[in-house]
């Protein structure tokens, strides 16, 4: 399993992911699932995966490999909008997917599905959702944000505090809590989290920060979320009894 | 789907259940999914359950005709412990198995599974998870609570704030917390709540208050938490920036 996140807000967008893969509870390891392309002034394009680790791999090798090779091939470097950039990871992925289908384990078939966020040149950020077919949905001011792997858990934090007025700083906040209630539920999501702040218009991905279990923030923000909730619940009203008012 | 939450607390049980129930989006209806058994002074069983509702009737059919019936027959009004009343809602599972299983749907068996907590003079309080296989589990100090259905967007708010030490009135605020998670992020869980305090030692379930949608102490507390949990999170440090320490 993975956890990924894409928020889209007016202020730009927050990409974040866990790092643990695993095959079964007896192997598993860290790998980032988080891959950036950054020409600056141009665009910043921000993939994050999640599926069988060999399947994504796949995808963003070849997707790589024909943004170096330019020319006239379409790629990366070149498309002309997000929405012609998720096209491209949609072929990438029917491509592994032609190759390394058939095989596959039965029911184990090629299963990657990425969270493309970020921004070309002559339009706002965008933030789009590829599912496994190869078929994809972008993000709205209503649906402010994607989730893909075990997204259940990290789920109601943001549906409570996200809207897209929410600073870039809040939101980063909202993700480590939607991670940290993510990772309490579910040990096949794991540190480190690589956390991306994009401001709009800046074509530039350099607030990108990396949380492994050490780091003191990260200590800091789920101690004082814990112990800031209780208070807060403590300081709800009881429910009425019984034979009280209801 | 269902939502059903159980709570062990030193000073005593927290039942609660949703009330949705549906066969497709174009099908759905109210059904009060908790079944009170109570003799003052003897015994206090509650039974949540979560499946589908021809499966979770019978079953409880079954068990009230059965205690009913009195004379020798075991039943819920004779049985000496919690264990063995947990073992007889398997037995009655496996009946309706045994009748039913093998008219139903290919992967659509019998499916039921409960929750049963209460507690029966001279043991102290005690809660079961009943699969649908009917074998079950106990809820212990390291695991004090026990959820069936639509289990994951509600418990965060658990894990970060239930101890066994957390009293009856709060833990009753984070079991409609825990609720209200579940009811924004899954259409198949819908009010009314039925949530039951039950003291130990009381022998009685009288403190069982019903919450409807328009119920005013449901939307004070939605409100506060909203609110609450938007200040505590505003009031939480910002990540550091890539150029900050971190």
């Amino acid at each position: 399993m993975t956890y990924c996140v894409g928020i889209m807000l007016d202020s730009g967008l927050i990409l974040a992911s866990d790092s643990r893969t695993h095959a079964g509870v007896d192997n598993f390891a860290k790998f980032c699932k988080m891959n950036v392309f950054e020409r600056a002034g141009d665009r910043v394009l921000v993939l994050l995966s999640s599926g069988n680790l060999a399947g994504t791999q796949a995808v963003i090798g070849i997707l790589r490999q024909r943004a170096d090779a330019g020319g006239d091939v379409p790629s990366l470097w070149t498309s002309r909008s997000m929405f012609d950039t998720a096209m491209l990871i949609s072929d990438a992925m029917r491509d592994v997917d032609n190759r390394d289908g058939a095989y596959l384990a039965e029911g184990q078939g090629f299963n990657a599905s990425f969270i493309l966020g970020g921004q070309i040149k002559g339009e706002p950020p965008r933030l789009f959702q590829v599912y496994a077919a190869g078929n994809f949905i972008e993000a709205s001011p209503r649906a402010p944000f994607l989730q893909i792997g075990e997204t259940k858990y990290g789920k109601p934090i943001l549906d409570r505090a996200l809207t897209p007025d929410t600073s870039l700083d809040e939101a980063a906040k909202l993700a480590l809590l939607s991670f940290d209630a993510t990772i309490r539920s579910n040990l096949s999501v794991g540190l480190p989290i690589d956390l991306l702040r994009y401001e709009a218009d800046s074509f530039k991905a350099d607030n990108l920060i990396t949380i492994e279990e050490q780091n003191l923030y990260w200590r800091e923000l789920r101690s004082a979320y814990g112990g800031g909730l209780a208070a807060l619940v403590a300081s709800l009203e009881p429910p009425p009894s019984a034979d009280g008012v209801v």
